[in-house]
């Protein structure tokens, strides 16, 4: 059975690669989405399509709008979301997919750092399962196959 | 008509208490409603009820259970969300219930300083009204009985 | 048993007071509610409230994103929809208002003139009724209570 | 990922086929469906498949629930709706199917010339994104593959 | 606890009247609201609201649609619904109410006689309780307040 | 674009062969499906697999419910629903296939001969369309691929 | 704010009367609603509304629909459950309640003792909160009034 | 057609080896899915994971968080649940999959022996088709193709 995983989180650094390559060397029939990585495309693709904005406001808007409709065709498509919080940013983001993923009914798993536990408490809490790393996140879904 | 009006947001001030009085001197027949704002008792209404927890990991997990419980509740019964954002701490709490609104229907309000106009950009598209002070999500609201 | 009716539709003639009356006439127990019937206000309302924006595109998206909550709230409180099409303007918000009401079960009345048939026709064969003029929108509600 | 399409709006020129033309140039895994573009068998199919009508009226209903029948089947298959307004006729089927795709949560992007922004005010602010040309729409589902 | 009960069936005889005065006499806190049962009334209201229409089948339609409407406010404000099946006419509204009134998981009972358990028995099956007399309807809603 | 199409109605004749021919003459990518049209298996099915039962009533309880699991799980799975009536039989199956499958907002069609336009005016008024003939049925699909 | 607890699970002791006493202490303003609490009358309802049926398998059948009736009117009626599992019974009415609960978003408490942590796991950690007494789910419906 | 099978029930015998070995002699289209079948890991997957936990109830949660996830992920893609109860062990995991099933529309067999008739009969009573062995629950689905 092929399951499509959403990747929900910080765009800065390459653990979505990571993610692939773990569930690749497992063998594992996923296919994987998420949202723009390439972070000046995704700030600037309101102002790419649309033409120029009067002012950083409405540039982030228009940016915004087309990054949402991305997500949201994705999202819709996925059986699993993977949201991964960092240690940096503020990764509003991060927690409006994996808010919106549950309250679809989307399992959701939370990557998150020992030194967020505090802050992510409720939004771990009401996720399906929070673990600390992404090999941790793979295990999991893999053992969806066992 | 009478509506119910879900305030998420931070719990460091006392912004709630704006909201109500404003809405007071216009006469709006709104019922407001929100988290637990006595932050200490939030945190530890976990261990309060269910007993001592072994490491804070568990009391976290404890207390969020509880509010979310809170929230969950009178979330549902609400008619409009105001989700307000400030400059300091994660809020990752405010961005989840926000966006769980918004993914049950309800009409959001975000308010959030310019400062924070650029991370939130993504929530702020998909929120009914962004704006930057109490004083003008109170306008909306009235706005409604105009 | 009381029921709350949303009036969509042109905000330049007094049909939602004549609507209230003939209601009243009947004694018909109705509460209805509707959008903003003060045209300037309601294009302004966005700049009212948020401030100046950068031109017309900017203020318009202002308003209607208020204007759209106010829609939202009030459409998703009623029991019936009544949506009348005028002979001017371009009328995309009744379309609009009678077709989200449509996709959300809520039995809808679409009142047009007959010259308005050919062009209303897929609206008006998804609406419950389609009926001609306010006062048979009345007696349709009327039959509910007899 | 494969993602269907759902093209509504007016069927008096060409601009599906451009949408098409532009959708291939760019190798998109895209299926596009629509309404029936044969303007006079979209208003005679009543008449055609169940027979005369004793008038325009008539004709009209009998020619719409088969027109909606046909949307609906296909808007339920759609991953995405492209709506695209033009400066002439009423187009309230156009308003009615992105408001429709709107409540269904389906992404919908609004097509329309400057010249509309007022009048499509709020449809524009609750669709995902609305942009100024067939070629900005495709751009934006271009982005879902980067 | 207030309940409202929508009671589907034919309208040929009293049996509602039979049904309020039996749940008067046990005190029971209910509301009942049900589809117009004037008959005469029922087949007319069409062509009494909207207008001569030429042949029967469109005067059938006139008035089907303004009932259905009635149907559809009031059975979206039922908590129960009751369904009774007598002997004689097609009843093919009463069947059409108890199975939109299921799928929209209103409680339903059925009330049928013994000659008719064969031709109902798959929508029996469905029902949440099927029995033979009116009385025993309310002796199920009775219970409830036990 | 291929479409399953569940075919609800009576089980006394071959009318479901006919829709298949007919479909496959025009070379239409549709999948059939419906119940069971042996009428004998389609009675006894309970007690074939469940065992002797103490009575027709519980005979037929025991075979509606294994016949309801075949047709939710069918009707499940289809896009459009055609519910034919005859001039025979109670047909509160079909009746109850057809408002269960415009419930959960499938497009349906209804077959009814003119002698049954007035006792299936209110379900037929709920249809997307209703047409006389199996052959104005298939026209009606047909029209989805043009 | 009202809210509405429904209480599920044994019917064998008073555990109920226990809760009612605990929240009138506290003065909280919640009506509580659950099943039939006569053991006696709980199994026997089928007959003794719809007569003797061949047997104990459908004496429980005929008791089963009309208690499921019941539960499913009041579980709709409800903004919180309350689950209590004891040491004795199988207790699968209590599951299910829960369960139906949890997948109809109702917020949820389970109450059981330390020896059935095992075999509860998967329950408890879907449910929203989950104790040991009747006091700490008191505690909790409390601590959204705070 | 090819149809996916969830097999909830007790993991302590071959139960659903059975199942596939009888679905594959009558060379049935069917997948099947289920959760984990091996005890001790079923037991030990939240500590396999996520680490050692600091006593029975966290070590019970981790893992039920994870079995969860995967019951969650494979129901959704089910479109058939079959779930057995047997005499030992207290199976709410199967009472609670099986409801989840039913309150997700999902078509739902329970199979259980004689002796659990009066425990499980809300449950039966609720479920589509109750049966007594693997073999009848088999010819259920398999009356699907027939």
């Amino acid at each position: 059975m092929k399951l499509t995983v959403y990747l929900a989180g910080q765009i800065h650094d390459n653990w979505r690669k990571e993610v692939k390559e773990k569930a690749n060397k497992k063998e594992l029939p996923l296919e994987f989405v998420g949202p723009q990585t390439d972070h000046t495309r995704s700030d600037n693709v309101g102002e790419d399509i649309i033409g120029d904005q009067p002012g950083s406001v409405y540039k982030d808007d228009a940016a915004s709008a087309i990054n949402n409709l991305r997500t949201q065709v994705l999202l819709q498509k996925s059986d699993i979301v993977i949201a991964l919080f960092g240690e940096k940013y503020k990764q509003w983001n991060t927690a409006m997919d994996a808010s919106t993923a549950l309250a679809l009914n989307k399992p959701t798993i939370i990557v998150r750092p020992e030194s967020l536990i505090h802050p992510l408490k409720e939004l771990s809490n009401k996720a399906n399962v929070t673990v600390e790393t992404v090999d941790q996140a793979i295990d999991v879904i893999s053992y969806i196959y066992e």
